[in-house]
């Protein structure tokens, strides 16, 4: 037992190889297990372990099920200069999002922005992934994405909304960049299914149970019950806009809409994602990443420790000079995924 | 005393005029008086007493001291087929924005999307006026604006942010738009400013008083003091994303950047106002509105009972069947302000 929850160090290329023969041998094209691979160990490198590879089982489950496809081809539509329309075909958002990036980028040369709105596409990572990588080019990038029915409207007992995250990035110059990525519901659900393994007590206010019930028994709220919304009516509010931005304006399912039906162990949500992208410097505002270090500069010297994503760089430089810290229980477990195709929901 | 607080009723187009008239007489052009009377008389119409004409003092100190421009003609540049930036020459946001009206009009026609950056500009208004027009002909809107500093982002102690309220309207099928207007701070500034006037004390968590201590008096919070963000880290998050937005993307001021210098008694913030508008139907998701309209009923269904903007609504019948309910003083005073000039600060 000892030697089984033994901390072992892996190198983020290892695990990404991992992580891409894992997905191959369990029904995903060669170069959406790149996209997922590189996307899921770099949530396990910067300590967003409730996107790492302990999402894996839900993957398989939904991919082996039939409810996601690992090999759909997203059809990428430019419905104006700016407008960018993705059916992703059932498969997983992060490839439709990778099939479009040149148009994005053309978009964005020639009009300062891109709006990118997909639907059909299962999302069932972390958002910063999605906009870290613009604000590194000096854009700005904003995303919402719905999900499954598990969160339930302030005031209201039944679950409407998934968690539906917001995510934005923005340069900061000199700085690695800002990087917001947070849920609308007070906790995010991956960190409830942690809270649930370990069999640690939710903080009050968390959720309810199935009979709409406050209760802070992640089992409880996980089967049939539901989370709230962060912040009370305004947060609701914003769970609302995230709904009608991922699932209505993109023309994807809304959040209530999943029905797993005979897929069952299925996780990932069947839902949408609006992606906006614009280029702060367009039109003659030069210095947007100056202005943006001058605001955190401010926030830091209001009291504010930490600013979004601090923790995520901290955890990525260590593993960058330790490896990423991992169970050796854990990696034995997703050797038998890569090498037999062994998984049983 | 009794004859003096007296509610009476005035129709809309009635206020109306007596607002252009004082704006008008207190240094304002006639386009933009038309402009800021319409917007103050529809707050107070629909309700949103603390944008009514409850502001109008605030209006005319600003105006009386110089530090905004009621004559000034904002500059609309279309950087791009999607992109306008406006530089409202120290003048009112509502009058850069209708400035802007043909070419917002233009872009989305064009392109399925218009993002409008202003930046010199006053918001001192609510901020649905600017999205409910663009929800009413089927487009869906959200908008950002940065403010005065007098929020202290989470955790922190100084105050930071302005109220920086979020707006989003979209189209619902069969009704009137889906509309939301909330401020980032727990609690808008405008309603502080009416419970200071009321003498009522805040609810806990509001905010902070000079030295950073949670206070519930109206008074220390606004002399000094500064209000929370809504919902904790996460909506300290959102504050932060709006003045990324509307502040530093459109290369206006940061709220923390507002001196008033020796414009005494002004109130209007000089900061900025990022919209975007999106057609929701472009590129073949047509039924938009249908989509938002069941959505609606689930949350109806879901327990909860007032979708946004409900409120105002019900107060715009009203006013339409019985006029904008007014105490006789009020009307008295905004009188001698269109007759006379006669404000003093």
């Amino acid at each position: 037992m000892t030697a089984e929850r033994t901390e072992i160090h892996i190198a983020f290329e290892a695990l990404e190889l991992l992580l891409k023969e894992i997905f191959i041998h369990n029904g995903v094209s060669c170069s959406t297990a790149d996209i997922l691979a590189a996307n899921c160990a770099g949530c396990e490198r910067d300590g967003a372990i409730s996107h790492g590879i302990f999402r894996i089982p839900g993957y398989l489950a939904s991919l082996k099920t039939g409810w996601v496809d690992g090999h759909a081809v997203a059809e990428v539509s430019s419905v104006s200069p700016s407008f960018i329309r993705i059916d992703a075909r059932n498969g997983f958002a992060q490839a439709a999002l990778a099939a479009a990036a040149k148009d994005i980028d053309t978009a964005v040369a020639r009009t300062g922005i891109a709006v990118v709105a997909t639907r059909n596409s299962h999302h069932f990572s972390a958002l910063w992934p999605d906009v870290e990588p613009f604000a590194r080019r000096g854009l700005l990038a904003i995303t919402f994405v719905n999900g499954l029915a598990n969160v339930v409207p302030h005031g209201g007992h039944t679950p409407v909304y998934g968690t539906n995250p917001v995510a934005f990035a923005t340069p900061i110059a000199g700085a690695d960049p800002l990087v917001v990525d947070q849920a609308t519901s007070v906790m995010a659900n991956g960190e409830v299914r942690l809270h649930a393994l370990a069999n640690r007590p939710l903080p009050p206010g968390t959720g309810v149970d199935r009979a709409g019930n406050p209760s802070t028994d992640p089992h409880q709220v996980l089967e049939g019950g539901a989370l709230n919304t962060f912040g009370g009516y305004k947060g609701s509010s914003i769970a609302l806009m995230v709904e009608l931005m991922a699932g209505a304006l993109t023309g994807g399912q809304l959040s209530f809409e999943n029905d797993f039906g005979d897929c069952i162990g299925a996780q990932t949500p069947k839902a949408g994602q609006l992606l906006i992208v614009i280029d702060p410097d367009r039109g003659g505002n030069f210095g947007f990443s100056r202005r943006v270090a001058l605001l955190c500069d401010r926030l830091r010297e209001a009291g504010q420790e930490r600013l979004p994503g601090k923790r995520r760089y901290e955890s990525r430089l260590n593993a960058s000079q330790l490896g990423i810290p991992i169970l050796e229980e854990d990696l034995r477990y997703l050797e038998t995924l890569a090498d037999h195709n062994a998984f049983v929901s």
